[in-house]
């Protein structure tokens, strides 16, 4: 049997967007949630109950604790029916920000994610991790195979589309790299924000020394989670007399109530690709993924 | 540093009962909830930042996904910081029920479970953990030390207390040899239902063939999780002519309106242990917990 590609049932398009750029059979992995919150999970065996010798797990990794047990279970069970190369492709990947111990006793979540995946798979695609203090995927997955993409030529190319002429603005110091990146796709004018953060919901931010007035600007982010930074980096844009705000991110994470708060303080459009399925995806990363994936399912 | 327990703060109580009865400080395990999800832990690390070198970490299992990320990231990150012996104290213990696949693929998740834990931990200490075709804890969790206690004489003596003289009554066959041996320990006449379930919440029971006319019932079941079970049986069992039916269990897992309707099918009392934290928590296991731990912590 060749290679398939599993797919949960919340995330079948995506999923399956990716098996038709890989020229793969995509296939359901059946989960009951019993009233106890345990899961049961189902593979998609052949008739004689096995699996197919390599597999390419999709799974994105937003709100992730329960999607971890889900792909240890899936994991470790394929092994036992058939399955000798798994490769997890995770458009979004948790637990990759907590890279040290702020204070003593934290625990490194990324490290010990990190080692559990590891341990699970044989490959990890995934799209802009939020490395900081590391500056390659297999530091924080020991992998040989452990890619990670980024969504900023990407988004770079959809903002060239929609927004010609904008000016990028990154929200805080961290993204300068990436902003950069995404604004030399298409020759935009940019600048980067400095941030303050104040517990989880409460930040502080300054713009940068660059003339805004009359200019379209779209903030970029990797990843947009309570959508206070944005909120607050848009009505001082507003405010300093810009003719526009949208907003393109590569995971459209959206905690609680953090579309609303975008859209009070003024932005017009919101676009993100589909590493987290969400009403504002305006790009499928499938023939990215692909390009990643497929060099893996070729060799052995 | 001598050994100590870990506890959460949602059990609390609990562990510091059973730290109590081991003659060890209880510490508390920091645990913030991003808005994302993701959880940030952190360890009672002395002023040098280590962990002594033999933990006890007290953590019940009930809707378990969210507490076994934890699990992984509290013990990972405490053989970092020193600790060389972790115990897992989990009163209820999770996924223990699916011990075959029913259909072609499904995952069998208690030897997944099983290996997750082994991996993890030096020891396991549960209770009732609805083990039904193996005999041994060890055989889900290849651990020397992996010790099941039952619920079972621990009940009895309390409705030896309440109910002297009551017909203990199991909910089905599966139950059997359990409420034999609760029965045994004080001398409860004792009967057993059949049962048929049709889905998650459907159920149909038969009486066994006794006389339960006047009799005061007590119903008795390893874990109530829908609670359709004991509704069912509580209603033939007032229509047959009992004067009261009560119920005693292990695991208070009451998974949404379960107590509800376990109380509106006419049940008088409900008695649980406190292996999950709940109002109807009548004993208190430590003292149980306590005995089969104690050996653990004094050989090396």
């Amino acid at each position: 049997m060749t290679a398939v590609l599993l797919h949960f049932e919340d995330e079948q398009a995506p999923a399956e967007r990716l098996a038709h750029a890989l020229g793969l059979a995509s296939r359901l992995v059946e989960r009951h949630r019993f009233p106890d919150e345990e899961l049961r999970l189902r593979l998609p065996v052949d008739a004689s109950g096995a699996l197919p010798e390599t597999l390419v797990v999709y799974r994105s990794l937003a709100r992730p604790n329960d999607k971890l047990i889900e792909l240890m279970l899936v994991a470790r069970q394929a092994r036992l029916l058939g399955a000798r190369r798994i490769m997890l492709v995770a458009p979004y990947l948790a637990y990759m920000r907590q890279d040290i111990a702020f204070h003593p006793g934290e625990v490194v979540s990324q490290k010990v994610l990190g080692g559990f995946l590891a341990d699970l798979f044989d490959g990890v695609v995934t799209v802009d991790p939020h490395l900081h203090r590391i500056s390659r995927l297999h530091e924080a997955i020991p992998l040989d195979t452990a890619i990670s993409l980024s969504g900023a030529p990407v988004l770079a190319e959809l903002i060239a589309q929609r927004r010609p002429g904008a000016l990028l603005m990154g929200p805080d110091a961290e993204s300068a790299q990436w902003i950069e990146a995404a604004a030399a796709r298409a020759g935009f004018d940019y600048g980067v924000c400095t941030k303050e953060r104040h517990g989880d919901t409460s930040v502080e931010i300054q713009l940068p020394p660059l003339s805004v007035v009359g200019r379209q600007v779209v903030l970029l982010d990797d990843v947009a989670s309570s959508g206070r930074t944005l909120a607050v980096a848009a009505r001082l844009l507003l405010q300093a007399g810009v003719q526009s705000v949208d907003v393109a991110v590569t995971h459209a994470l959206f905690a609680g109530d953090a579309l609303d708060v975008i859209k009070a303080a003024g932005v017009g459009e919101v676009w993100s690709t589909d590493c987290i399925s969400h009403p504002s995806n305006a790009i499928a990363m499938a023939p990215y993924l692909a390009q990643a994936v497929a060099p893996w399912l070729t060799t052995r």
